[in-house]
């Protein structure tokens, strides 16, 4: 690049030319095409060939069963996501919050389950208008009070708007949901004989269960899930009600479940992505292994002898399960603030260049990605795509 | 309202009339005029009286001073609050990423500081280009290496832009920053001689000093870091260039940083709302008080004995520096997870309904804003306005 510094001036802007006095469009971090090292940071990467695989492990895991996949989109909320996890076999998706329902569903996602309650009129008004507006598409809600369910179907009836509804179990999250069979049957009833629901079936999912780390201690705790869910579930079919669909379980039990012959829905969503907090749990050999898909890009803003600063702190990945790792050795994290990362040299193994860019794991996949606009899509260190995070920061 | 069942059918919508088959717009929290009860969740709440309390006691603190006020916008990451600041007296703000500055400058704010690092080909030249097509705003960026600050000279260069630009000291904070007197008169010498280049003074913050808890320690920090700031800025006189500004200082610290003598602006950030972990230090009765006039209202969405669960969780407000705090009597914090938050009765102080709104804390104000579209401005109970937060999630 030729400089002509003698046509600089000091204390403002030139007043030659100006070819690109235009404020620059919206930021994203690359291009398709682009290698690792030209994509601007922080960065969600993601490694397709690794995401792949973890997207057709869940899936050979249920072939010949009857279990069915609804994956977890609080973990990616991307539509892209969602529409390949679908055209890989999954049913549709879950969940969290009513936002992300809508984000999945205008990406043509067209079977979509909140696993929570909805509470509080507003709320309830616009759950029951983005099921009309989006109909003939599902979207299920939970409840677990019938109190609730009475503002709930109120609501619905005025909306014109018959919502599929799932009683949600508490089998060991201590959480939300109903523990006790008799209370979940009487509220089977209730919403059974409620014209404006349609009642579907249980959600039973114990998220302690999931990181439970020694295998042992992994598979228990999920089959006391699946036995509780299996008590409620006959609690009301003792009552002749109808209870089609038990959905639950994730990552770290879907063998257990899928096993348990109780579910008819697997929800996981971790396993498109892992991280450092998934990768503590003992592997049981006698299921699926997931790998390593999602990581975040950083580059070295600033150096100091055995010190290297990273621009991507706890603003750019969550730490509630700690720090995000180098995905590289030799460098150990010391700490983290809102948009910087300091990695202190433990050998010579990596060295480390200003500018350099390094890959970091997430400790916690989901509010990680939450914090991110794009996810870059990589094949073998190249771009291949950028999506958006359709549902980032949906939260309500 | 009036319900007629006998209107509804089982297992799918409506084929009467269907007045609102539209999707609803962009969710907002609330309007102007609600009540702190109408407000969906979760949202983040601001508390207009000590916010404004909150602004002139800094602009207090500094009259008959020759100290400027340069608040932190990564605090906020909102026009709206930059604006106000400005109107109050600051000359301006600080933003920690070029994607801040952007909607600071966006939002018409007409002196912006990256107190930080630009590193990589593609963020210098948007940051050229982001300079150029906001002047005569000003623009200012930090700098700590001699390779960095050429390369970005070329770009300046090449894209015909002057820079501001200012030498990070590493006043204590061992992050980015050169802390060496000696070095850092070398690269003044280079900045003071490029064209490409107004060099401004310097950048010293020490985030570790506005942490420390006890009023003795946290001055001696304040003034430690005052100390070699001063140090950098003369041994840069000492080679006859100009060392006008010296920016830095912070909440915690304040009233050391204007007493120094040394700091020509301050830049606190977090003074403005305040948190659960900036009330953990001493309050030093020499200086200002600031109140904690920022809150996350989630909704009472699960109810079990004594076991209330609400409908805000990690992807609503940060856990780095622990959860948030119920602004309420007689309940504890069990755990937080994604979305929810699980409080457990600790008293009969105050009785808990489902759909009842619970005021938090925040632990760590900065990260929780970013989490958030939406700023709720309250005062005495009632919305005023609900304002965008603008460069949430410009980690860029």
């Amino acid at each position: 690049m030729a400089l002509d510094w003698t046509a600089a001036e000091r204390g403002g802007v030139l007043k030659e030319f100006r070819p690109r006095r235009t404020i620059p469009g919206d930021w994203v971090p690359a291009q398709a095409g682009d290698l690792l090292k030209d994509i601007d940071t922080p960065a969600l990467i993601l490694d397709l060939d690794k995401f792949e695989e973890n997207v057709s492990r869940v899936m050979a895991l249920v072939a010949g069963t009857k279990v069915r996949v609804r994956p977890h989109a609080k973990t990616h909320k991307c539509g892209e996501i969602a529409r390949r996890q679908v055209e890989a076999g999954a049913i549709g998706v879950c969940c969290q919050k009513l936002g992300e329902a809508e984000a999945m569903l205008s990406a043509k996602v067209n079977d979509v389950l909140i696993t929570n309650e909805i509470v509080g009129e507003s709320k309830m008004r616009r759950l029951a208008r983005v099921a009309l507006a989006y109909a003939p598409a599902r979207l299920g809600v939970c409840v677990d009070n019938v109190e609730n369910a009475r503002q709930l179907a109120v609501i619905c009836a005025s909306e014109q708007v018959v919502l599929d509804v799932y009683i949600e179990v508490d089998v060991g999250q201590n959480r939300c949901g109903l523990a006790e069979p008799l209370q979940i049957a009487e509220l089977a009833m209730f919403l059974h004989n409620t014209p404006a629901f349609h009642f579907r079936g249980l959600h039973a999912y114990s998220g302690l269960a999931q990181h439970r780390r020694g295998v042992p201690e992994r598979r228990a705790a999920a089959e006391g899930a699946a036995q509780r869910a299996a008590a409620a579930r006959d609690a009301i079919l003792a009552r002749n009600i109808p209870c089609d669909t038990i959905t639950g379980g994730g990552t770290g039990t879907i063998t257990y479940d899928v096993a348990s012959g109780v579910y008819t829905e697997v929800q996981p969503g971790s396993y498109l992505f892992m991280d450092v907090d998934y990768s503590r749990n003992e592997r049981d050999t006698n299921g699926p292994g997931f790998d390593v898909a999602l990581f975040v890009l950083a580059t070295v803003m600033s150096l100091q002898e055995d010190r290297a600063t990273l621009d991507a702190g706890l603003k750019s990945f969550s730490t509630d399960l700690g720090p995000a790792h180098p995905a590289f050795e030799g460098w150990r994290v010391r700490n983290v603030s809102d948009e910087h990362t300091v990695l202190m040299r433990t050998s010579e193994t990596t060295p480390i260049k200003l500018g350099d860019k390094a890959l970091l794991v997430p400790s916690h996949c989901d509010p990680t990605v939450n914090l991110h606009e794009w996810i870059v899509a990589t094949r073998k260190g190249r771009v291949e795509a950028v999506w958006p995070v359709d549902a980032r920061g949906k939260v309500y």
